[in-house]
């Protein structure tokens, strides 16, 4: 690749940004934009940003809001009860579940396991996603309430140490414990890793960590993400993924000059709408237009965006 | 109240604060801030912040996630019920629906009927609610799809002349038509003023507009709100309003000098948190907290804000 | 009415045929059947069949499918919500509720209340309905494990006594009572009627209880059926419970000598198909024909019946 | 086992009862009674008895309310998720899925995949189960209605050909085909075994099935049963099956002569109840005991059992 000059880096996760920035300064000349699509990427992002010392623009298109939507809600709706089926044969209904942390992909897991008639409690910081857990139908607890009952407990809230020592030593023989969050932190699995317990590995991404009495723990994946270890990701996900990585970076590519600065930017609204729009013919779904007249008393140009920046969805 | 005088604005609609700038613009002199809570108060806010007409600062209440999920998508939830119930006696399984509008209103009105057992199809302009109507399981529609066969419809657009008379004639015998959106427009309701058609008025709220043929349709509150006509909104739904509205004016009193210019600003979510905190007592939920160690790992203040201003909830 | 007599009896309750028997035993001899549509009125026919004191075919439409089902199952899945929202607004999002009896009934409101964010908790006397409740995602308990947290306590078992002065004493403040089971004894009212107690009829059928130290229990229709005293029927349930009375009058009336013997009966399968039938018109629901090939396959007539006796549906 | 003699038929699909029939008639006069489990054992049973040529009791466990349940509509629930995943990978959100049958199975695969976001259409037969149908919120149509739309064709009707090569013609490309009926015969495989069509094995049970357009049809398990093939069944299930034979051995074993003849019988009720029991301690669910009063009130032993033989659960 005589003379190939990188004009755009795309990453996830923010390692090739820092690895260039370390290494190669001088590329970052040719390099129109940065576009990242993951949590802990944009964290690094917005901290270069903060320090004065990020010389593209970027893109943040984690927080996109097609890209949340599938790679949480609707893909973890799905993903923990194949990655819990996949692993351990267990049957939903009737069960009791804790799930540690009521974002999307609490929200995901929650409406799943609810719906094949498991019994859900739900842990949370936040007293608005804890409000919202309340109105959807699930008992806000501690984990400590509960610990000794719940027959599965799941954690995702991309915090550390919610699991604990403790809570891993008071649950009932056979409790499932796993992950759905970012990270592989939220079970304290080094806790695990002492003498006086046994691991056995039964299968493929499943052990039973045994205790002197005989209790035993199935652990998934080791406190990894079971949504990676334990289930695939539809190819709806990944499309939907993809475009809006493409479209961030041919935007980036074509702004004019000063639409973009040196910081961090959400992709655009109308983008957004646009990978959407893309992806509604394979569910054959027609979409109405507004008349002339109908734009005008909204105040909306027809083809979009259609809502201000701090709509919800 | 001789000698009174007005320090706060809180306002609904924003005709309170439209009458103060036209007759006694020297009130604002004294006036430290103005609340409002309403999509239209809010609207004629950013147009006064635009036009830099805004002379105090101005709270937007009515995006704060509490409220808007609570008057919205929680509300809305149970309020399409006892609206219909009450008007109709109607029985919802398997009665074909058309929602038109999947925003908060439209998602609490879907969710409601489908778990009861009716079969609900989606009008969109926007593709991203659209593609958010098919992973929740509704078929996406232009109403003149559907128009001849549904036994219901309702709007929940903000939009106007939404259902036009050209549906209306091509709606079936029997077919009930209202409006949960936010004003009187969306059902072409002048249409059916016409000399060959016969109104007949059923039940208060209920009339019945009957064609030529003796086709005859449902129209509830003449197209006006339905859960403010004909169902009731529950007190906690108040009280969520109430507290936002309450702590607004609290904080743009007692604000620091500087804190707040002459514009328009969201609820501070650390504030939209405190209301939900409020209110989980009743459902005697029960918040974990923040170990110093966790906070620290995930940059945060034990006390929130747990998010940041984008978090979509 | 002269010369007139009657041919057939037609009965909810039993109260016509038992006034026939006592007084006027000769009508009998120009009767050809009895059809009985109540869970009251089988039960006393069935005594009288085993008392050998039948004495004209009789046949009991209670437990026809289509009419348990719309009766039951279907029509309470509604009336929970609309009884309980004409008489007290309560929002049902976040709701404890415990549902004492998990028969039809108990089935209808559970799953609505759960549908809507209720936390619904189920006492049981029979194991398998028992495990019904566990496998739909609800906690199975004893009334006295949960009395203190719940806002509403609804009784559906047909029994009596189930919610006592004991249980009553211990409900928190504002706890809704209601009863939609089949009579008035399921919530023991009469131990209300004491002279420590304060009634307050706050509005039609809303009565609160109030306790020397103000804690009030508000009870609904005074303990009789709320689904009739304070929410409405659909006609959808009443054409289907008509269509079986008529078919079971012509069936009986018509019937050749000998096919029914002085005894009670269900309703022959195929008419319960006829009833189905004739109600699918107007969801536009479109059934599937079988083939010669396939009803030979399947040992069906292609007219039905469809299902053998046991069939549970 | 020299002198060893079976006392005890335990059969599953009828071929050891026919075997011993054929070949060791002289067996029987030791038997004391058959256990049958399946659909296709006990019709045969019922068709020996017909004739006259069943020489002992038999007990028809198949039909017992918690088998049923358990192996039909609780189990199909997540089996049939299952099953899917593991060979396709498909995303339920959005996607059109017609379900042939809405029986037990039917149900609980409608159930699961409506929750997971699917848009279900169901065929029937049978207007009873149609209406159900209706009620609880599917379109009821004629596959040739829907067979060009639909992402998923699910049979799950004990019939045979539902699913013919005129369908199979008319799906649109990358639809899904796949039977949880109880034989191989719903889809006509067969018809697809010509030349002009080409068979892919792209993985363990999943077929493409390719026309000469290029159009792919994809087939699980050439057609025989998903939920056997491609899913597991939880051992709860098997636990609940098991009981249920075991107590059926014991029951006719130890039956004093004459309770049962030489004919076909369900599992009494009480030892159905049993069996419910017997499972319920795995969910922590506490059943309710009536007092001697309310056991008399409703003129039920307090033990059970506590339905009449057609309740319908």
């Amino acid at each position: 690749m005589d003379g190939w000059q990188a004009n755009m880096i795309l990453d996830d996760g923010g390692d090739l940004t820092h690895w260039v920035y370390k290494k190669y300064p001088n590329v970052f000349k040719k390099i129109r934009g940065i576009v990242e699509e993951s949590v802990t990427g944009v964290h690094r992002l917005y901290q270069l940003s903060k320090a004065g010392k990020l010389c593209v623009p970027a893109m943040n298109v984690n927080d996109s809001v097609t890209k949340q939507k599938f790679d949480n809600l609707y893909c973890c709706r799905e993903s923990i009860l194949d990655g819990l089926k996949r692993t351990t044969d267990v049957m939903f209904g009737g069960k009791q579940v804790v799930v540690c942390g009521y974002g999307e992909v609490g929200k995901g897991c929650c409406a799943a396991l609810k719906a094949l008639g498991a019994i859900v409690y739900i842990t949370e910081i936040d007293p608005i996603c804890a409000l919202q857990a309340c109105m959807d139908g699930f008992r806000v607890v501690k984990l400590s309430e509960v610990i000794r009952q719940v027959d599965v407990v799941i954690t995702c809230t991309g915090n550390k140490n919610v699991v604990t020592r403790e809570h891993l030593d008071r649950m009932k023989n056979s409790c499932i414990v796993c992950n759905m969050g970012h990270s592989n932190t939220e079970i304290d699995v080094t806790s695990l890793r002492t003498p006086e317990l046994t691991w056995e590995r039964v299968r493929s991404q499943v052990d039973h960590v045994i205790w002197p009495d005989g209790k035993r723990v199935v652990l998934l994946a080791e406190g990894r993400l079971l949504n990676l270890s334990c289930s695939t990701v539809p190819t709806f996900v990944l499309s939907i993924t993809a475009t809006t990585q493409a479209l961030a970076l041919i935007e980036l590519y074509n702004a004019p000059e000063g639409r973009y600065k040196q910081d961090v930017y959400l992709l655009p609204k109308k983008m957004d709408e646009y990978v959407a729009s893309l992806h509604l013919p394979s569910f054959d779904a027609h979409l109405t237009e507004l008349t002339d007249d109908q734009a005008k008393y909204l105040g909306l140009n027809k083809n979009g965006p259609f809502k201000p920046n701090y709509y919800r969805y």
